[in-house]
């Protein structure tokens, strides 16, 4: 009753939603096969998308034609750019979602895409043959057969739920979980082990006292991820800031006797970077306070995502822990959080393709590698939907480099490190960050994408003229020069020094607290110059002016590196002459033999100093 | 960590919010507990509410001042007013909804309910003590007091669900069973047993050739089922009509052999009025067609329920079968039909107000008493969670009569006849049917609600208006007369007699196929008799007029019927003498023994003729 699919992906999470848009809309027939069809892109843990590193991935995606940055600007209920006031490398746009709305958008972009078709079962096997993949066969027992496959399973591989000292099967609360996959994958010689995550307790907004909490607004202006135009709403809902406090350690600390985690109930590790409460209280026993974000649900909703109180404790050791948080003293709870462990592949065991090196047409993305995070399981996701298609085509895989988006530190990370724990990303995970900003994704990434046949000739158009727009305000910026009389009134307003003789603007914008929005409403010659030019066009030539020698100083740095990738390390290189290595260092080193310099940079351990020394002995 | 509540209501279906709306609104502290708060209120089956007899439920709970009438039309896509070529007595309402909406709205609503708690848990177990239920367990060991507890675990109870040859737990597809309440209950001293029902397929709309098909549209003014004013949608969503064939049939033969309902592996009876598409090929042999409604599921979604082809038939069947309905040929599923099948507890083991005789404070409602269909579970939960409440405050219970309303003709069913097989409502089941009728349930019931608290006052306000204004407009019809020359020509125009001398609305009106509505664009009296009253009011009143004898006639009954309940038949009348009674009417009459003559009549299987003859030997 099937035909026979050019890509089926199973799991609709978030991975496995971009996956199925992708290679859908690059011409593949898609069937994206997954237990629930009313649980489509779930947002399994907080009801928000971006922030730190992770919003430049949305944007990424975007920039590629995803649909996440346009599910999330569609649902936002709250818009923050996060770091404003640092550099523009670290600008990360983060929303606030209603989490059905997010799941409702997602699941109409894909009923609205040509060649998704959609089915509700459990994968059970893969069909296999010769080590390469021909389809999938279901809790049902249909063969459905295939020209590649996409895991996308998510936290569901034998996911077992904890909550204190109660554990039972399922893949997120009140799901069940998937069953036979990983047996019959590692039958074919995969190595799979565990990991854990976890989720806050959520409750009723209407037993909460706000009026002991500080207020966290959106931004005046409200901005988004998508390149494209997408409604935004016309309010926000606010979410608001309260902390744990000694009192609170001291009762989430009476049923750490019964937690899973320390129980030794839960061997597969968690997230370091995104811990739950009482792995704070314990690794940060000198802190008395961690900050609570209490986020709201949805538009027309009371129920609350209490971010940062992730937990296993028993319930009610999380009840009375939480009580005593200000604001909470007369809480309910709509459900107690929990901590799921379930099975991951470690990633060293796929090509940078996300196609794994053991079974041809295979293709893992999302939480399956080891990752944690929508936005890390998206943008595996697309990558892998694109390698999908591309592989049933015999056309060569899309690769992205470090130095060319997140996206690439991603897999490269996974790739060539692999992962002890669920993996996250973080802006200092990427050495060319002033490079990987959220502002010009598009401009890395979209005509990559355009001629690959994915992102739209919308995409592109709109790329076009920015990138014209700016080269025509930076050739303006640097041909136009301001009459001391005509700037400076507005430079005594900012108590900035006022010139002597006329500058160009290039050279003014340089001021650190001189931006073009503000001259432009004081200084006429200004406001004529960007008359007519998107903010979006005036704000990336600012940027692109602003910090050119830091984008410079990067550029050059890719390129060195460059370089570093093609030092071949010889294969029996001798690792133990070079005294000066550090012991792990030199371990680590025996151990992964990188074939190049670039790749041995890139392991774990291994500093920058370690590098030089090897190329020192290398005879550079 | 939970106070003790007055009332526990365990299951969000139908049943479930109605129940917890209805104790919270009188006043009570109630908790919702339910195994998952993201599927409030889901629609199992059907995208649609009401239809015959069942919106006239839907009406009934609106008026005591439940949410069902209101959340199907802040969620409907489609509206139709079913029978109105008929007396007004068979009008029924039926509202097509976006499943997700519907949801949606069922939860908002609730969330703003004062004193509705929620958690979400699976009930266990029920704390009881000497006969008395005092609260529930959950799976995550909570003990929760309450005063009262409602169950309404619809299709959860050890549900097993089937397709083909495959089975697996579930209280619907992807949700778990329930388990450990019916071997407590059982324990208790309850009888349990199985019923089974079943859904049909799910298919991409975007597969189906519409131009096959009948268009079936909305009515043009789109009516609801609330008395109150909810927002109408300004537009609506078509269904379609298809039918199956010989053809169809025998493709569906071939997989009889492997079905769960011919090879004994369901022992659950389904619902003989609600049969799956193989039972209509099996039962009615001699039809060559069935007919199929291919019924949107949302505003903005492809899938479509493919009404009238319930099956659980292996998958492979029902989709060569279902290619071969017009319309259908290159169908894809999103899932396949499957049959459920779970415990349900014979609703004689219930009192009137739903409490159980077995364990004081407990009540059923729904599914769980043997029951199909969300509308004969909504006014189950809203009679439940009233009687609850006034159950804790020592209150005499609410008890509709089979004269006053639909809700009174199910429970008084259920309760004197118990069931064999999934029990729905149909307007044959209503002896009284021209009194219980959709357009005045306001009428009957508001101000019975209003008096314990529950309709508010605006629901109460809006029925003096209407009871006012009914009187108001029958009064000028019996004293308004209408000139020849100002009527006939209307008469004309719609091929009725002319009238010779002056003639008093009331008497005109009587004409069949004349209504206030036509004539008042035609006459200019009429016109000015009604200005100013709704179309509502208008409506009522001439209908009042138009039906009086039949309404009298039923009232009469009504009253002989009341006699017949005062008539006791003495404890050991011997119904083996009386050879007129037929051989079942005398076995059942044995076997349960009925207080009164009205009770006797209501046994199923006793004939009006019967009750006569007992009435004779009873000295009548
Ligand atoms: C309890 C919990 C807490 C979390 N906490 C955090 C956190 O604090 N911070 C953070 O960044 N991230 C957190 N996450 C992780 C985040 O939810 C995931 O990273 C993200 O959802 C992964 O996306 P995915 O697409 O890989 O998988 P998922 O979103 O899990 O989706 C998997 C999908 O695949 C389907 N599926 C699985 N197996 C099968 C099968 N065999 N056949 C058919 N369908 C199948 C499932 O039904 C589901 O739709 C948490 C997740 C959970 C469950
Ligand atoms: C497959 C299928 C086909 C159907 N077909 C038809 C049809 O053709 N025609 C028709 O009229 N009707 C049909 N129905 C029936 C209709 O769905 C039900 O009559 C109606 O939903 C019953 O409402 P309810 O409130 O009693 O229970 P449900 O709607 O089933 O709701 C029960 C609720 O209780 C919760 N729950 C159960 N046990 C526990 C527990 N122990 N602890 C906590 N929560 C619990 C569940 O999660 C759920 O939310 C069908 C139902 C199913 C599942």
């Amino acid at each position: 009753m099937f035909q026979e699919y050019d890509v089926i992906v199973v799991g609709a999470g978030h991975a496995g939603c971009e996956a199925a848009a992708a290679a859908a809309n690059m011409g593949s027939n898609v069937l994206l096969v997954t237990m629930n069809l009313q649980t489509i892109a779930q947002m399994s843990c907080n009801p928000a998308m971006g922030g730190i590193a992770k919003g430049q991935i949305v944007r990424e995606i975007d920039a590629l034609g995803g649909y996440s940055g346009i599910v999330s600007d569609a649902s936002m209920i709250q818009f923050r750019m996060l770091n404003r006031s640092k550099g523009p490398a670290m600008w990360s746009p983060r929303s606030q979602n209603d989490r059905m709305l997010f799941s409702q958008k997602w699941r109409e972009m894909l009923e609205e895409t040509e060649r998704v078709d959609f089915y509700q079962d459990m994968v059970k096997a893969l069909i296999v043959e010769n080590g390469k993949v021909k389809g999938v066969i279901t809790g049902l027992g249909h063969e459905i057969k295939a020209k590649a496959v996409v895991l996308t399973n998510g936290t569901f591989l034998n996911g077992v739920i904890h909550i204190g000292e109660k554990r039972f099967g399922g893949g997120r609360v009140a799901e069940r979980a998937a069953e036979g996959l990983t047996e019959q994958l590692v039958s074919l010689g995969f190595q799979s082990d565990r990991l854990k995550t976890g989720t806050p307790p959520r409750v009723d907004g209407r037993s909460l006292d706000y009026s002991k909490m500080e207020e966290q607004r959106g931004d005046e202006i409200i901005g988004g991820f998508s390149y494209l135009d997408v409604e935004k709403p016309k309010t926000q809902r606010s979410c608001w800031i309260t902390y744990t406090s000694t009192e609170v350690h001291d009762i989430l600390k009476t049923g750490f006797d019964r937690s899973p985690m320390y129980t030794g109930r839960i061997e597969g590790t968690g997230p370091r970077y995104c811990p739950s409460i009482e792995d704070k209280v314990n690794r940060f026993a000198e802190r008395d306070r961690h900050q609570l974000f209490v986020e709201p649900e949805g538009w027309n909703t009371v129920e609350i995502y209490v971010n940062g109180f992730s937990t296993s404790l028993p319930e009610e050791v999380q009840y009375e822990a939480l009580k005593k948080v200000p604001g909470f003293e007369k809480v309910r709870f709509f459900r107690p959080g929990y901590a799921i462990e379930y099975d991951f592949f470690p990633p060293t065991q796929l090509q940078y393709s996300l196609e794994t090196k053991e079974v041809e047409n295979l293709f893992f993305a999302g939480q399956i590698n080891g990752t944690t995070g929508y936005e890390e399981a998206a943008c595996q996701g697309i990558m892998a939907g694109i390698n999908a298609h591309l592989k049933t085509r015999n056309e060569k895989p899309f690769i992205l480099k470090r130095s060319e988006a997140y996206i690439g530190v991603l897999i490269d990370d996974l790739i060539s490190k692999g992962t002890q724990e669920p993996y996250r990303m973080f802006t200092s995970r990427a050495e060319f960050r002033t490079l990987l900003r959220q502002d010009n994704a598009d401009l890395r990434l979209t005509e990559m994408s355009y001629r690959m046949g994915l992102a739209s000739q919308e995409r592109m158009d709109k790329v076009i003229q920015k990138k014209q727009d700016v080269e025509a305000i930076k050739e303006k910026m640097g041909t136009t020069s301001l009459e001391p009389t005509e700037v400076n009134p507005f430079f005594e307003s900012i108590n900035s020094a006022a010139i002597m003789e006329k500058q160009k603007v290039e050279k003014i914008i340089l001021r650190p607290n001189v931006s073009l929005d503000q001259m432009r409403s004081k200084v006429n010659t200004i406001d004529q110059l960007l008359n007519g030019y998107s903010a979006e066009s005036i704000e990336q030539a600012e940027i692109q002016v602003k910090y050119q020698v830091y984008i410079d100083k990067e550029k050059d740095l890719v390129d060195r590196m460059k370089q570093l990738e093609d030092l071949e390390i010889p294969e029996q290189f001798d690792y133990k002459r070079i005294v000066a290595l550090g012991a792990e260092a030199r371990e680590k080193l025996l151990r992964v033999r990188p074939r190049t310099l670039g790749q041995a940079s890139r392991i774990s351990g291994i500093n920058p100093s370690d590098v030089q020394i090897l190329m020192v002995f290398m005879g550079r």
